[in-house]
């Protein structure tokens, strides 16, 4: 285990209702508040209606910013930047999944910037260091990303296309509102998504090479296995609190830093995904189980008792014959629950070839010195795991 | 799964030789410090010369308190809440185990209060809600309580030995840091009733009647594997970091509040050894694997299948012929467990015998309308449970 630092000061507030008491924590940060979402679903469902109704019972003032779409995009963050300068906002309020939150994470660093420093450049130079950001407030809609209390903002600049992450303390929401109920009118595809980036998270941070991490390794195996019973549960009931519960608590821990604690993760899988979706329009969740398979076959002889641990302990997975067929079992297990959850898990099946691979591979390497630390991966690597995806 | 508010912002510093870096944290909560330990084992072990040059070198002002026992008593903590109003005092460091940190703790709010109010009247009034203390840190010596980073602060009252428990965010750490390598000199019996301590508090969160807990149940059997196989190690080897640190790092989580996250805690084993430990000289680890036995014999009808999955998950037991049976076979498994960390599984292995179970029982039920939420339990339960444990 490895010397760590943790401390997550993101206020959770968990179960169902609870964000018809979004103005009351809202209003703990100030008054000016910048209510941030998406196209029209929090409409449609009345969770608008209901945030607009909570926060006006404590006259706070409300200036809009809608519009993110899934990848959001660097112009709409300077558009968000220049809003809170000129108006100056107190909090944002994210209303929304990952690219909502992500979009309001980094408003609020760039609003905290000297207005002549540009905040894209924080993404392409780890070397600058983020300190501050103006408050932000979650009501989650979409259990994915983790987004809700993690360090971590993934965005996409339009200029190129591409896809960056950084992360900072800065980043984690003052509080956050996560109802299961909200999750109910999600599209079967979205919650299978979702649980896709949450199993992958759990994943990034498993297959570490860091050894004697025993505690966190069976905890994100908990966690995992929680997952891949609920999410089936939810897909068949989406109306059923219970799995829908135990999904949005586990998305949420699977990302807020304590299942990496004494650790390194991985994030290959999701640095290489990055670039599928950064190019194609297919979503961070389906990329995942396509990359996550084919990363699998490509690294698992880098530490193979990882792997059958893993098999083992979360697929009950017996090595009778030979390690090597314990492996491809857990990867025909961990196949057969993305097919049943109905995600793709080759890239045939979302209908892209290799005719970009090279620009994909090219891109991820782009400032950074390689890809992954489970194994160290390079352009060469990288085509090789996307031609092994097909 | 119940609607939670989950938020702990303790700084967890972990690792080696981070307790060099006590001065750094410190500086960040003022200048006048109390030193709160407890006899001289920090002076043998060179824990203190080294904390007292790291506060030296950001110039704090040390006040020292030490002489804390097992079990803290209120007489200590009212001369702590007198030296912090006469100094002035920024922030205590609590340089030891659970009965340090909780000294300090108790001393934190009571400095906090009003000065012609009385700390106890707190811990015998659940009513009377404490929202303010003066800051504390913390350096561990001994994991156990999980006080580093818990809302909890136990007390012994010497007018009449109440041992008595409270409640409250405000006892949340400011920082804590956690050296493994502190814990190599820790005799072996303390080793393991500390191990028993963090599984109890597992326990008593995962035994509870709330229904679909899917992912905290998953997380809490992960933690107890990890004590009960590390538990053994460090025995062994008193010197192996990595078994120390999983000791250390479960120890924290097991009692931060997480793993109580949508649930109802049962604490029945706890109240009732309060009772043993304000009495007899007996450590609080000891007693509680004493009393865990019994009180399992006791409720474990109150829903079985509860245990018979604590029995499968936790200890791989078979349910072959009858539920009862396994639930027996896991009661052994456990009992042999604590039998091979050297602990007393039985009253008569301490010496001590029937003769003060109605006055334990009767203190038990003091100021409170039952004791444990798995199973309500009320003075003949308890008197039942402590001939059980005979």
């Amino acid at each position: 285990m490895l010397n760590f630092n943790y401390c997550n000061k993101a206020n959770i507030i968990f179960g169902k209702k609870e964000e018809e008491n979004t103005g009351k924590y809202t209003a703990q940060f100030g008054k000016r508040v910048l209510l941030h979402y998406g196209m029209n679903s929090i409409k449609k469902t009345g969770l608008y209606d209901k945030i607009i109704k909570s926060l006006n019972d404590y006259n706070l003032e409300i200036t809009e910013l809608s519009g993110v779409k899934p990848n959001p995009v660097l112009s709409m963050v300077n558009k968000g930047i220049d809003i809170c300068r000129k108006k100056n906002i107190d909090i944002i309020l994210a209303v929304g999944g990952g690219s909502v939150i992500d979009s309001a994470k980094a408003i609020a660093v760039g609003a905290a910037l000297p207005e002549k420093e540009n905040i894209w450049e924080y993404f392409m130079d780890k070397s600058k260091k983020i300190n501050n950001a103006i408050n932000i407030g979650v009501v989650l809609t979409i259990p994915a990303t983790g987004s809700e209390s993690s360090t971590s903002c993934v965005i996409t600049n339009e200029d190129g296309y591409y896809k960056r992450s950084i992360g900072t303390s800065a980043f984690i929401p003052k509080f956050s509102i996560l109802n299961p109920e909200i999750t109910y009118t999600l599209p079967a595809y979205q919650t299978a998504c979702g649980c896709s980036d949450i199993i992958s998270h759990l994943m990034e941070r498993y297959f570490t090479q860091v050894k004697n991490v025993d505690l966190t390794d069976r905890l994100i195996e908990a966690s995992i296995k929680t997952v891949l019973i609920n999410g089936m549960y939810a897909l068949k009931n989406p109306t059923d609190y219970n799995s829908r519960a135990e999904i949005m608590w586990a998305g949420t821990l699977a990302h807020n830093g304590l299942l990496n604690t004494g650790r390194i993760g991985d994030w290959a899988s999701h640095y290489i995904e990055h670039e599928l979706s950064g190019i194609y329009d297919i979503a961070h969740g389906a990329g995942l189980s396509i990359i996550t398979l084919a990363w699998i076959k490509y690294v698992y002889k880098e530490n193979i008792d990882k792997f059958l641990q893993f098999a083992q302990r979360v697929f009950s997975i017996d090595i009778i014959e030979d390690k090597e067929k314990a492996v491809f079992e857990m990867i025909c297990s961990l196949e057969n629950w993305y097919n049943k959850m109905g995600l793709p898990t080759r890239l045939s099946h979302v209908n892209i070839d290799n005719s970009r691979f090279e620009e994909m591979a090219k891109k991820a390497m782009v400032a950074r010195e390689h890809v992954g630390n489970f194994k160290k991966l390079y352009f060469d690597d990288i085509i090789k795991i996307l031609e092994l995806a097909l």
